[in-house]
């Protein structure tokens, strides 16, 4: 009997989702204010959607997917990222026609590839990302890297760095394909065969193997930046003004370029430099891609995005030593003595809850000091002592924790009492 | 090319994640309240776990599950309910040894079930639920049933039924299971081919068939009530009381059996009774299930959860008319005329972002006029004018949309003037 979580997914615990819950709070609040809205799509799609949408060539595509066909002979897979998925809704529900746009969305969840597990790797992640449709202005491009940074600054992690490039338009991507193909085909035989496949189909992932990156060629090859046209280098420059004006520091690396197919323009990536942050240093990444809409079955609509494995930001966090500000106190704890007590404590519990005050009791039958340590474990800012005599006088006996004073208080007084010195903050 | 969403699954957009964000907080902070914390487990396990933990006679095994093979070989299952999961979690991650028990837990997230889908029964949903584990205490079964008719309640649904019911201990399912065979054997033949197997392997589930539902020998059919034992009986005469006493209203109805295999003692369902609802009416159920945490592997260990269906939560509320208070404005627009006051604009709408105020602006390179029709059609409190003379003076023209008063307040002063009218709710 198999009873363990699967081969490169894991279990979030109490303790541990607390972090994620702050870390999702500061991103939505993040994106309130950045007037982004949420999607959430399924998490399976019809294979092809990745296929055509991700790229066949990629090795998202070929190697890492979790595809099945389910009892209606469908092939679906589970997603492996998450923008053709946005972008297929985007289509589908004709978000294009509404009358505010750009369309900007963000979405969190888990995605899911195939690849050997290691730390800062599962096999099920989680993504936060954004997506702004419908506008081409650099501007937009500078939102969706500031609010990327701004998450990543806000939650305190300091060792950052923000890489950037263009990967050009169509044009200066033909051309630079063309220069590729001429740079590397002399050496094609000393290149991995992936390497040889992406020669004949997509020359630019050539850049980012990790087999062949030591390889001669690899530093001498044509740069896309030499290859821009002139509108290409316009809104790179446009980008970079706006970044500058922002105040966000960045560095060009001509050598960027992304792992998917569908990116064109504005290609970022964001490292952590932390210290001992480990082998894969990147946060998160994103960049332009006007043209998928349309291969997808849309109207001509240009988009971008980003998106962030939460795994690794926590990671990276824990690099830099930072501590996220969670409560771990519990407001009252109920101690009870004798059988009458207990079952009034079971109601009265319940009374303060519904009138939003945080409160446990015990639920094993244990003993009157065993309850006390229960208090304790659970780091109580009050405990409720309830025996037979406050029983008979209908009060309950409340014990400040921090100053150790103790007050007799009436049943009827007990929300009051308790909503007005837990504000108090005592 | 099949560029939809797969069948029984659905996109949410703004205007409708919302709703699920408002509901989602709903009952996170319910669940700080009642002092659950939360698990998240993977969004698939190994097929055997579902087998043994939902149990192998169940529809969800034998019909609806969502299975596959993965690249490694491994019986995967999309998970089809939450209960299994949270329990392998709480066994292989040893959670009963840790020392504050019982452990209570809750989670959120997509379940699976491949069945023919209608309103209220997607392929893909939502479950919120919770688990307390290592309890056997009437008082906390008494608990979650007062969680999930809270949470429903402080939403506004006002046309709740509660049912409950108890499946006893061991002893008494025996005597019952007994009984039910003695009564349905006679009438074998005309029973639908499910209900003959069910017969032999799991007869209570027979009571649950929605085929079998008017057959005469159903009316007539023991109660499981006329066989609990002493101690079952005195279990749930204490679990009644303590509702009783919290001033929870609920029905005993002796049918309410659930249709997964591993309850016993406490059953309930909680169902809305709103006008124009549609035909499936639950809208949440749980019970105890004493045995499961032994089942898969862990230590003897009493448990008791429920789960809700999110969409049909929601469907409740538009049943009921009740609109949720969701905040429908922006907080500020900007509005530019010229290149320098857009790009001007980038950067201000960027530092008030930082500062923690909801802006944003055209990307679009609209006009004037249309700017503030942009700004209207977001509901914009605020709209913050630039133009050339704005950009020499280093100063923005602020308006209030609601009285229609405007401001000039310097670049310098944004930040702190914004921050005061929109603490001051205007």
């Amino acid at each position: 009997m198999n009873m363990k979580a699967p081969r490169g997914t894991q279990d979030l615990l109490p303790g541990t989702t607390e972090k994620w819950q702050y870390v999702e709070a500061k991103f939505k609040d993040l994106c309130n204010r950045f007037n982004y809205s949420e999607i959430r799509t399924p998490i399976f799609e019809h294979t092809e959607l990745f296929q055509r949408g991700v790229g066949d060539t990629t090795d998202i595509v070929q190697k890492e997917m979790y595809t099945f066909t389910d009892r209606g002979d469908r092939s679906l897979t589970l997603r492996p990222e998450g923008t053709a998925s946005v972008v297929r809704a985007f289509v589908e529900n004709k978000l294009f026609g509404l009358p505010s746009q750009p369309t900007k969305l963000f979405y969190f969840g888990p995605m899911f590839r195939y690849e050997r597990p290691q730390q800062g790797r599962m096999r099920q992640f989680v993504q936060f990302g954004i997506e702004a449709l419908g506008s081409a202005d650099p501007a937009i491009d500078a939102e969706v890297i500031s609010l990327a940074m701004s998450g990543y600054q806000e939650l305190g992690l300091r060792s950052l760095k923000l890489v950037i490039n263009s990967l050009g338009d169509s044009e200066s991507r033909t051309n630079h394909r063309n220069a590729l193909i001429s740079h590397f085909e002399p050496h094609k035989e000393e290149l991995c065969g992936d390497c040889q496949l992406r020669l004949e189909k997509n020359p630019l992932r050539i850049l980012d193997c990790k087999k062949d990156s030591n390889h001669p060629a690899m530093e001498t090859a044509p740069s896309i930046l030499e290859y821009l046209n002139d509108e290409s280098k316009l809104y790179f420059e446009a980008v970079k003004i706006h970044l500058d004006q922002m105040g966000i520091a960045y560095v060009v690396d001509k050598n960027l370029v992304r792992g998917l197919d569908y990116y064109n323009h504005t290609a970022f990536e964001i490292m952590s430099e932390a210290e001992g942050f480990g082998a894969i240093t990147t946060l998160s990444g994103g960049g332009r891609y006007n043209g998928l809409v349309e291969d997808l079955g849309g109207p001509e609509t240009p988009g971008i995005g980003f998106a962030l494995s939460v795994e690794r930001l926590l990671m990276a966090l824990e690099a830099e030593g930072i501590e996220l500000p969670l409560n771990n106190k519990l407001d009252c704890y109920f101690v009870a003595l004798g059988e009458k007590a207990s079952s009034e404590a079971v109601r009265l519990t319940y009374e303060l809850r519904k009138a939003g005050i945080q409160v446990d009791k015990d639920y094993q039958d244990k003993k009157f000091k065993a309850q006390f340590k229960s208090a304790d474990r659970l780091n109580a800012k009050y405990v409720l002592v309830l025996g037979d005599d406050e029983i008979e006088n209908k009060i309950v006996n409340v014990k400040d924790m921090n100053s150790g004073e103790q007050e007799e208080v009436a049943f009827e007084q007990l929300v009051s009492y308790l909503q007005e010195v837990l504000r108090g903050g005592k």
